[in-house]
């Protein structure tokens, strides 16, 4: 049963985090997915090349010379983290939403905030996905969708992770990053929610107990269960069987 | 039957050219693959990010900050083509070296220079292309190599295209770029040669006919066609059924 994993950039971003995850990674059977975002990367980049963040209304836009640096700093850390994947002896190929049609999205279209280059996901392929699991590569995939035109767009990569799982009909998805798994206190890294019902998860947010950046990975996990992914797991990048469970 | 082509990097500095070269490239039947370069993107980029080339004896020298430029524009252009081709509704899928362990390689060891993160090939792993091409895929390969521990390396295109033309026993190996094919007199860009017999070549290159530029093409030609290719063309982006023939 497939297995979807998202890493985080900040992750990505260490190389000694990077080899702890990679490894923990390789631990999970086949048929597996992994998708990625770009972490600070894409950041320094943008900063190194003097481009400003625009933003609009509070909102982070994506101009014509973010996206650039967007699709610099992805594909590169792709192509790096397949190759270091397959440097394992395991079969890896770096993807973006645009390869074989993957990732089917249109421009973000919203009444007043024009986003730019941002891509709203359309459909997934997900049979281009399963030829290239059946023949036992493990997809990397980095947070770029792809217009009808081929012009690739900057996509949440939870967002993407959830897309696939879905249309992938995963048993898990495990979005893992730095912290242990969703908190009870954020003040206290030790204490796990173990398992949360997606019926929870509003009281969660209401009483405060999940911290601000939590609330759109918790919804995007709801989503994920609700249109048939048996589970979603929040967890630590150095240990992907531990962390909280959330499910229907 | 197996068609390489190679794309110089210059057209895919130019959306028009780029554009005038994907619709000729998929008039060649499948199985097909494509390689190409990083043209001025990389040389710009390393510009915008005050990274000046470093030259030793008179041989350019990819270091530390170098690789990260070329990874980063090759990479970028690489998902950028795959998806434009991808647009045209033919399943294609953008690759570096390190992918799926298609093209292992070396730092150069060289007994005074030292050239940096250079990859000399090792071996090609045909097999794996297969598993793709099998599929109706077309492989869009850029000029990065991987080494065992799955560090990605800058390869000469040209090069690639041949190692892998001959892993692949193509029929045809196409190089192309914006000039008509190798000329009688480098002034005059009507006047192509048609066919080169592999044993002429060092006879045009002390003759003075062949341009300096060409030499290494030419070169890497008569290597394809003495280990299996049955034919080398050297030709035009916007007709790749012209040009220059080479062959044993």
């Amino acid at each position: 049963m497939l297995k979807v994993v998202k890493i985080g950039g900040a992750v990505l971003d260490d190389a000694t985090k990077e080899k702890e995850f990679i490894s923990e990674f390789l631990k999970i059977s086949n048929p597996k997915i992994l998708i990625h975002g770009g972490g600070r990367y894409a950041s320094d980049l943008a900063e190194r090349l003097d481009i400003k963040t625009k933003m609009v209304d509070g909102r982070r836009i994506t101009d014509i010379d973010t996206i650039e640096v967007v699709k610099l700093a992805f594909a590169s850390i792709n192509k790096q983290l397949a190759a270091k994947i397959q440097s394992k002896g395991v079969d890896a190929i770096g993807l973006s939403g645009g390869d074989l049609g993957i990732i089917n999205a249109v421009k973000r279209n919203h009444p007043t905030i024009d986003y730019g280059y941002v891509g709203d996901i359309q459909s997934v392929n997900f049979k281009k996905l399963e030829n290239l699991l059946n023949l036992g590569i493990v997809p990397v995939i980095c947070s770029l969708t792809s217009t009808d035109e081929g012009d690739l767009l900057n996509t949440n990569a939870d967002t993407i992770a959830s897309e696939i799982a879905i249309a992938g009909k995963a048993e898990e998805l495990i979005y893992c990053f730095e912290k242990n798994g969703v908190l009870f206190d954020p003040g206290n890294e030790e204490v796990v929610i173990k398992e949360i019902h997606i019926n929870e998860i509003e009281g969660l947010i209401a009483g405060g107990t999940v911290s601000t950046g939590m609330i759109p990975k918790l919804h995007n996990a709801a989503e994920a269960v609700k249109r048939g992914v048996v589970r979603v797991r929040i967890a630590k990048y150095s240990n992907l069987k531990s962390g909280t469970i959330i499910k229907l």
